[in-house]
């Protein structure tokens, strides 16, 4: 079939807005927290939502159960290239829950200083991102009758928790969720306004240390003095993951990572990046990662070590002179291409061992390993999606990094062979894992239209 | 009067052990937290609970409201001395409570390691403590119809929250309060089993500290390697406040210690310390504390830094991948005789701020800061309390030091210019400030004859 009745697909877009709002809100009100167990059914109730209104648009959909949250996938339309579209119906948690200005899955549309936005915990990251590529389906569908090329629609409900179900389903999911090529919709515009494709991704590794000391808590007025106490031991082991030039000190955690190729460090220079206004948003002014690294190396090309959260002793209202028998911390490492997070978790676990004192252990738990990834932008969709975001957008398209972990490219590369294509609307002040979150309205707008020129201009690319 | 008749006290409390027993065990049913604002009126409650068991003997006894939690003042009998008997009916929070094997507030008499114990948060400190000189009050009364001397009974109900109600009560009410002498009962027995005087209290500053950076809590993936992380900021702090010899590094933390008296020193040399014991029985074997100094020098004559409690960021179920807005810690300090306590507070404060990285700040909340205590042990009370105690306890009394911080016994010299005499029948095993809190039912028996025989002496000697 010919595809040349984009402008028609992007008008039935534009009128139907107030209907897509109202069922991206109806989603937003699923508080579909994969993290932590409470919120299990909710996770459930999300995914058979999103089944439903797919079902309904003629698409082969289904819910997948896991022995974690369940996945959803969707079969619709026909002929090359066979294009798979990713996103995930899990959001964080909500805390600290006082910091909301509304309940956070009672979600509005009201004015912000892009205009309308759209706030609820999940606006952005990634329900709000997710139903842009639905909603082009939708009006596809609603104006040709059908998709102009197969789609398989492959949704997580473990992105925010590590997806311990991900890896086995896709090896047993091999065939069905191999397409010619993966498009990924949870990244942002750079600096809130110009559309970006993602060609370079972190990956992360979570570790959760516990130290434990006395067999009990300790009175420090008895003790104190004599007792090791397990919270310094865990301030001065962490207090030292950083150097002075703000490296990470474990021994072999820069093993592999190489340095940029010219060509890449060159057009990152001319995207004019403004860290004062980037750091300035959220009231922050100097960078604080290496000390000989440009701002975008630091959120991009860099690997860090952060801690995520500390624990221990009495941290309730008023005092206790308390020792504890135990300190825990959650900490992370964004890892980038040449890092093998499994070295790393084994030489951090090593690095923190070695500097216990005497009467001291450390547990560890492991939480998620995703590997960096680099995207081959030889690919020629590549070049189609760049085509199709600067008519969308009205300016050049940029290939950029991404600070963030979307551990799901790689998957997609080692488990099936598959590449991907990163792309998304979000704003860096979306707010996403922190009160308050929110996504404009005109992200979600011109997101459906992106990807309804997409489909256009990759399907046309290959036939 | 003649004072002769100690035997007949010491068989009235043999026979009313299963009575004072239940009394105990009832005022342990009150949750009487101070620290904890839900707690206020089972502090109200505890404190009329024992006013009115006063009256009931015999005493002039009244609540004192004060701005916090309310006082316990009570007299009866007259004739030299003038005696003040201080205790404290607060009790510390229960948390983490799953780690207690039965309700803290529901007491329990059952079998332990040395005979009888009574289970309950406040079973030792400082409820059962407190009880043993009114059950020997009880007795005297019984038998004699009145005490030996004149007692004034001052209780308190912010011991465990840093008295702040107590030092205005003190000006407000020293007329009253003044005595010849100070008795205060809320320290152990030294390793258990031999009555002990202390004479060298360490004084206590408690400092909160929170740090913060962003206006925001911040995506990790987004913002991580380029934006300051407070709790990084808050571990390198205070993982830098002791040195690789154990010694604290706050600039003029030193300023004004004294070195111990050799005679104090032989005495203590002479206790024969069994560090290996005290540490084995909490599951730790190595000293921790100034690597130059002996284990009783760490415990009770030098001072501290510790971490009672850090929080920061996420922390519960699964991972988050935030950078928090801010990071908390509780940090307090054991002082010695020649620290002053202000200055500390200010030279802590200092050393925290001036390491403070670019866009990050400091906040502090001063708790308590009491200064350290040193008796006069020329006092003819201390030499009468050591008879009567070497009589009930069949070995000689020692003179100890306590790391513990009683900034009472500071308070009574500073505010009223009276002397101190401490002694305690409480073992160091009793997990006060812990889960499992409990006093042995041999410590509350021996206490309350211990104090029959103190007042008996102590009249006797003055008269």
């Amino acid at each position: 079939m010919a595809h040349g009745g984009i402008e028609a697909v992007l008008a039935r877009i534009d009128a139907d807005m107030p209907a897509a709002t109202e069922r991206l809100l109806d989603l937003l009100r699923i508080p579909s927290i994969s993290t932590d167990p409470a919120y299990a059914e909710a996770c459930t109730e999300a995914a058979d939502r999103i089944v439903a209104d797919l079902a309904g648009m003629g698409f082969d959909a289904r819910r997948a159960d896991t022995p974690g949250r369940p996945m959803v996938v969707a079969h619709a339309g026909d002929g090359a290239p066979h294009l798979l579209f990713y996103g995930h119906y899990d959001v964080q948690p909500v805390d600290p829950l006082a910091l909301w200005d509304q309940p956070p899955f009672d979600p509005v549309v009201a004015d912000g200083p892009n205009g309308p936005e759209i706030r609820a915990r999940g606006a952005s990251d990634d329900k709000g991102q997710m139903m842009t590529f639905i909603e082009a389906f939708r009006a596809w569908i609603a104006v040709h009758g059908r998709l102009p090329c197969r789609v398989t629609v492959f949704l997580e409900g473990e992105e925010e928790s590590g997806s311990p179900s991900l890896i086995p389903f896709l090896r047993a999911n091999a065939a069905e969720l191999t397409a010619d090529l993966a498009l990924i919709c949870d990244t942002d515009l750079f600096e809130g306004r110009v559309p970006a494709i993602v060609t370079m991704l972190r990956g992360l590794l979570g570790e959760e240390v516990t130290i434990r000391a006395a067999s009990r808590d300790l009175h420090s007025g008895m003790y104190g003095g004599l007792a090791i106490n397990p919270i310094r031991v865990l301030a001065r082991i962490l207090g030292g993951l950083h150097d002075a030039q703000g490296r990470v000190t474990v021994p072999g955690f820069y093993d592999g990572v190489r340095e940029m190729p010219d060509a890449v460090r060159a057009q990152w220079q001319g995207l004019g990046f403004d860290h004062a206004r980037f750091l300035g948003a959220v009231g922050l002014s100097v960078p604080a990662g290496e000390a000989d690294r440009t701002p975008l190396e630091q959120l991009w090309s860099r690997p860090t070590g952060e801690i995520n959260g500390i624990w221990g002793g009495y941290t309730g209202a008023g005092f206790k002179t308390v020792l504890p028998a135990e300190a825990h911390a959650k900490v992370s490492f964004r890892l980038v291409p040449g890092q093998d997070p499994q070295a790393i978790r084994a030489a951090f676990r090593a690095w923190v061992t070695a500097q216990l004192p005497a009467d001291c252990t450390a547990e560890f738990e492991g939480h998620s390993a995703g590997p960096a990834g680099e995207m081959d932008t030889g690919h020629p969709a590549f070049e189609a999606a760049r085509n199709a975001l600067a008519e969308e957008w009205g300016v050049p398209a940029a290939y950029v990094g991404c600070g963030g972990s979307i551990p799901i490219a790689g998957y997609f590369k080692t488990v099936l062979g598959m590449d991907a294509l990163l792309t998304g609307f979000a704003s860096e002040d979306n707010r996403v894992h922190s009160p308050n979150e929110k996504y404009d309205l005109r992200s979600f707008h011109k997101g459906i239209r992106s990807w309804a020129r997409i489909l256009d201009r990759i399907a046309a690319a290959r036939t």
